[in-house]
């Protein structure tokens, strides 16, 4: 029994992916998980084991009986034993690895029910682990963030977060804030003597500095978003400006990793491009594609327009060698997120024409130039001034929480400008500090927050 | 380092199945399985660890550096350490539990190919376990079996013949072929002296028992290629007859355990009915169903007639109530398949009309006699004789090593009654034994055969 048992019942669920596979596991986890395994394990008992050991055996089912009266049996397994507090959930766990066969896995898993195991719901398993404080909130959506992680930019930012890098970032701006908390206090003590306060400027610097911090927090949201969804692209261009040319110079290159692992595929065909490990969506390729070729042109623009539309950045693609120079006056409005590309500068011959600094020069065909190209979206998505090595917030609850927060920074600004008095200022001081405590959970979370944190998650995790 | 490290290199690959899940396992065997885990884990060191026993730490590329120049961190996860000859391949084992991300599975696959492992082949890590002595061939192909396994039938085939059970079987066959090796080596040191042999009539005992259990076997697989491929079942019956009520009474009782368990989709889609664990497929329903409605009778007829030639069992449907007592005339060479079905019988008169015996009488609408249906359907597809305890043949490699012997008992049997001499006769014990052999791996075997049986398992198994 370990003492973190209050969490009452013993949950019991599959572990891995769904299909067939060389192994399955089935976790158990709750005070009663190592009870509940002796009854359908037949090998040592596992009650008197260590944690951290695996032992072979057999699973039986704990009430239904073969042909010839023994326990039914399902598999030849071997079992895990982790003993709280040094697990995953905090409690005592027992993982059963079986065959791979989902009959199979489902039969264990019913017999642990029968057994007196209960199913665990969506993210229970982590929920448990930030209810037993093994991990605290952010740590906790980490987890689901590293789960369904594609990219080398995603795995990143979550195993940073896992890992407590965010939440000690986290802990250092509420430590200043406590900090603050109590110049607050001392000012409070002495407010009744009529003395200059020395501290007025300490306080002025603590402030600033704390807005900078959460502000720059705030700024990485932008990557965070980039990171966590990938950036959409749309390759805009008249007809032969050689854009499908361009995209396969693009994907060739380098093909998202992605997309040789089985069970990864997305809903919607989009190919998908890997720069410096951050995801970039060609949006609506068949669609560029088949613009390239002749075709009544106001279908054409019509589906360019709604691809620039949606789209994080646009590839505006340009053939050097096209006497036509109209410039596609529809796009304007994008200006901002356009990156203008000169296509077939190999073709071009010295005449002296002027290349928009701004703008890229390539040869789609003759792979020139596309690296250069790849930076630039790099850099246009990600920014240059954020550096990955930093805590990132990738959660929309996180930017919510924080932008809350600078609020009441403000507030505590404006007060101090106003010369309000240290108890009007401790108010929103125990605000920020509260909403600060609702990202890593430190403060009382919602039941339905928790909810919807846990709900993301799939089952078994 | 292990004793059966002979078959030289490490193989690394992911054993769980594809997709998302809660946890992802890489598996790692070889002599230097160990060696090349702590290339890439950071925690202890594992090599000073005991065998079962699981840690805690992290997975890191053995040369990738971050940004801050330390080495890659890829995963949190727990390391499994089994030191040969205790372990599924009788090698050192490692098996590394990460977060279930296919793109983070893969980076721990890949840093353990950069730290000396290499991709293994399907269904490798069996054929090790085969050639190291921990499991016979027989046994290794259960553990496909197993993993395939969808109902309770193929489930128990298949861990008995994993357990044993079937090797056990042929070792008492080979033991008792011994035997008459045995004798007959007696008979020859005999031979010169012209005394009457009592051995004789032993003789002919052995060999006349090893050919019914032979015989025995044999006929057990046609249980076992109805266990593995399960039982189709056409409903055939003239409109009106009943079928789509029928139908539904037999699927509304109880579905196939399987349909609810995702990944275990079939690629044509069919009813499955699970009764008494054996699966009985249900094939080309939606165009049994068509049939029920007025349609061009010919199609109708057309289709029925194909699906009564491609199924085990026909259930032909015949409403009592139906004036019409034609019988389907071109069912007539399937009879010996056919179950009669009279459906309707709640709405029989008593009249005197006579119900032939080996009809069954239903209602599928009240869901009288579906029961007993059920039973006769069991009955045909698996026999009353054979007792699913026993051993059975569920593999057509084995069924066709076991045929082969059976001709060599027949042609010793054959010798002995035109009183070959022995060491003729022994040419054809040690061909019984060398097919015999084929089955569980004794004799060497072709390795195209090794290839064909090891090809069929998944990676990571």
């Amino acid at each position: 029994m370990n003492a973190l048992a209050g969490l009452g019942d013993t949950i019991a669920a599959i572990a891995t992916p769904p299909g067939i596979g060389a192994i399955g596991i089935i976790r158990l986890s709750g005070a009663d998980s190592i009870l509940i395994a002796d009854k359908i394990f037949k090998g040592k008992k596992l009650a008197g084991q260590k944690s951290h050991t695996v032992h072979f055996g057999h699973i039986v089912h704990p009430v239904l009986k073969d042909d010839a009266g023994d326990p039914e049996l399902i598999d030849e397994v071997v079992v895990t034993i982790f003993r709280g507090p040094k697990s995953y959930t905090g409690e005592d766990v027992v993982e059963i690895s079986g065959h791979g066969s989902p009959y199979i896995l489902q039969k264990i898993l019913e017999a642990s029910i029968t057994a007196g195991a209960r199913n665990a719901k969506a993210g229970e398993y982590t929920q448990r682990a930030f209810l037993n404080g093994k991990l605290d909130l952010a740590q906790a959506e980490a987890v689901a963030d590293l789960i369904a992680a594609d990219s080398r930019a995603q795995q990143h930012a979550a195993l940073q977060q896992l890992r407590g890098g965010f939440s000690g970032d986290l802990g250092k701006l509420r430590d200043q804030l406590i900090n603050f908390a109590a110049l607050i206090e001392l000012e409070l003590d002495f407010s009744d003597e009529d003395v200059e306060f020395a501290n007025r400027e300490q306080f002025q610097e603590l402030i600033s500095d704390l807005r900078a911090r959460v502000s720059g927090l705030l700024d990485s949201f932008r990557l965070g978003n980039v990171i966590k969804n990938g950036v959409s692209v749309a390759i805009i261009g008249k007809p032969n400006a050689g854009k499908s040319t361009l995209l396969n110079a693009l994907l060739n290159e380098e093909r998202a990793i992605v997309s040789d692992i089985a069970g990864t595929t997305r809903d919607t065909i989009e190919e998908t491009l890997n720069i410096n490990g951050v995801l970039f969506r060609l949006i609506d390729t068949a669609g560029i594609r088949e613009h390239t070729t002749d075709q009544i042109e106001s279908i054409g623009i019509e589906r360019s327009k709604q691809n620039a539309e949606k789209a994080h950045i646009i590839l505006l693609l340009t053939d050097v060698t096209d006497p036509d120079t109209t410039p596609i006056r529809w796009l304007k409005p994008y200006a901002g997120k356009t990156i203008t590309v000169l296509n077939k500068t190999d073709q071009l011959r010295p005449s002296g024409k002027q290349i928009s600094p701004s703008a890229i020069a390539i040869s789609a065909k003759q792979n020139m130039g596309v690296d250069i190209l790849k930076q630039r979206m790099y850099d246009k998505a990600v920014g240059t001034t954020i550096k990955t090595e930093n805590s990132i917030v990738t959660n929309a609850r996180h930017y919510e929480a924080l932008s809350k927060m600078m609020e009441s920074l403000n507030a505590i600004e404006e007060g101090m400008k106003r010369h309000l008095t240290g108890d009007l200022l401790s108010i929103d001081i125990r605000r920020a500090l509260h909403y600060l405590g609702e990202i890593t959970g430190q403060v009382e979370v919602d039941r339905d927050i928790l909810g919807t944190i846990f709900g993301k998650f799939c089952i078994g995790k």
